[in-house]
């Protein structure tokens, strides 16, 4: 197990980006996001990327130095182009354009296509929160998962998020796949060598399994439940049918982007929406536990108590994950600053 | 048990709301929309609101002759005020606005305060997609469900709806509350005699029961998992603290809407689109069901077979209900057209 401290981690991960062929900004960018992911907790949509976005770059898939534009857009609504450079900046011009036109008439949303991975979806809904909006975010992805009933992949992870602005309190950061479970959570557990609860995964011939191992001998991601197949079917639909990208196993994206951003102001006093936002947050929190629970929280809450103990302790990766990166380090002739065994 | 055709149903329930004071408008599109209810097998927002309606009349709470007005609106937005009239009218009247702005611009976003219960969230979002555009409907409620890992009533049933146009195939029509279930099924299962599945209600000190009547001795309602939770708190947030109603148990209306109109042809091209879903409606319906299943459906399907099966057979009704019903009509000296026994 290493034990890496977020700065030199963020540095260590721009810089191999950057030997790859990635303009410094955009290397920082990708390097941020990943790194943010493993101190919220979200270790799949971590540095346990790199590897495969260097593999990305390999193939041609990710081409390091292109930049989004905007190929179209209203007073209210844009289109991204994502080049097929690295996801990340697509997203955060995408929201960016989104917070835009919300300041200005109200709501602003914008779909983004021809981008590779985007990572954690709260990044972006995080982003419109600083602007005090709510922030929507969505992407669809390749097929991995089975519809409600069905053993067939046939659409993506499809997760989703949403950012709530607060005043004095956190806001609410709701992030989640419409599958039970993200590929890349079960590739982590998988690692880790643990079983996974009922519902996640069938295997080849339809079965329900808690073996990790399954899903990648034939077997499929399953929704969460009924409700999880509909909105899995939603993002399908706004990512893929919505941006011409294709729906289902016959989507031509990598993540095909919806992004809305709602300027609270536009609809209501900020002050009064916060006090709610601030009262609905101190509600829950100190709300009776049911049995078996000890306390009760608000989404976003969990990865922020992850993140001040990675912020102050460091982030723990463990030695097949590091060993890979550091092989693909050593071929940049790149260096990390500090490791811990 | 009583079989009734839906049409004169429909014409038996806007005279009862008529003898009651409500415009013949009014009382017509109120007994269109709980009879769609019962023809789509969603008992509980049927007739069997009937003398619930009338008692929310009695109270003063529902303003029969009140019709809803627009408060306010930009080219993209608008907000209805409902005037404590019936709440249909008012959720007819922001999806229309919302359709109406979206045509121009892409998307029009429009809330809805001051309106009783407005029925299925998804007659709206069918309304959308009459339109060929995409409908999103939420509403928040009064306080009946508990935070995930939680006890205390601190938030609504909170449905949410999503309806998407096809071409040639039946559209895609998602409509859940985010709590694991209405509280209207629960009260349908409880006269029914039936158990609860597991993970519906928490028992008065916040203990798991399959028994419907805890809910009604202190009990309440569990969120649909932690997705639950955090879907129930984007509607509390859209339809409570965005519209200025007040957030959990603070909120001050009935139901706090927020409705939006996504005009496909704004994006893409409308023909692209629709193949685009049919292609994923019958990639759906035709993958291999997973061990245990028969079938794979798309949202909307079960209430569409129901449908059809009610349209020809006519709308079961049991006694207790009917007898309820039979007492409010009496009242008002008003008769059903056709009953059979």
């Amino acid at each position: 197990m290493h034990r890496v401290e977020a700065g030199p981690l963020r540095r260590f991960t721009s810089q191999i980006f950057a030997a790859a062929g990635t303009p410094a900004d955009i290397a920082d960018t990708v390097a941020e996001f990943l790194v943010r992911a493993n101190l919220c907790g979200v270790d799949s949509h971590g540095v346990i990327r790199i590897p495969e976005y260097i593999e990305e770059i390999d193939a041609g898939h990710v081409k390091p130095s292109e930049r989004p534009r905007i190929a179209k857009q209203t007073a209210t609504t844009g289109m991204i182009d994502g080049r097929w450079g690295f996801g990340q900046p697509s997203g955060v011009m995408a929201m960016e354009l989104a917070v835009k036109k919300a300041r200005k008439h109200g709501v602003g949303t914008v779909l983004a296509v021809r981008t590779n991975h985007i990572g954690r979806v709260a990044d972006y809904t995080e982003l419109a929160v600083r602007h005090n909006m709510i922030g929507i975010a969505m992407t669809n992805c390749g097929p991995a998962v089975a519809p409600w009933q069905g053993m067939d992949k046939l659409l993506g992870t499809n997760p989703m998020s949403f950012g709530i602005p607060a005043g004095k309190e956190d806001p609410i950061i709701a992030d989640f796949a419409t599958s039970a479970s993200s590929e890349g959570k079960i590739r982590v557990m998988r690692t880790k060598g643990m079983a996974l609860p009922p519902g996640w995964v069938l295997d080849r011939d339809g079965g329900p399994s808690t073996d990790p191992a399954v899903l990648y001998e034939g077997g499929v991601l399953q929704t969460f439940g009924i409700r999880g197949y509909m909105l899995n079917l939603v993002v399908e639909t706004l990512g893929g049918a919505l941006t011409g990208e294709g729906v289902s196993d016959e989507f031509k994206g990598v993540n095909g982007i919806f992004m809305q951003a709602i300027n609270v102001k536009h609809f209501t006093s900020l002050r009064s929406f916060t006090a709610s936002i601030d009262k609905m947050v101190k509600k829950m929190r100190s709300s009776r536990p049911a049995k078996g629970f000890t306390e009760v929280l608000v989404p976003g809450d969990p990865e922020r108590r992850t993140m001040r103990e990675r912020e102050l302790n460091g982030i723990e990766i463990n030695d097949a994950i590091w060993d890979s990166i550091m092989q693909v380090a050593k071929r940049f002739g790149v260096k990390p600053q500090t490791t811990g065994a």
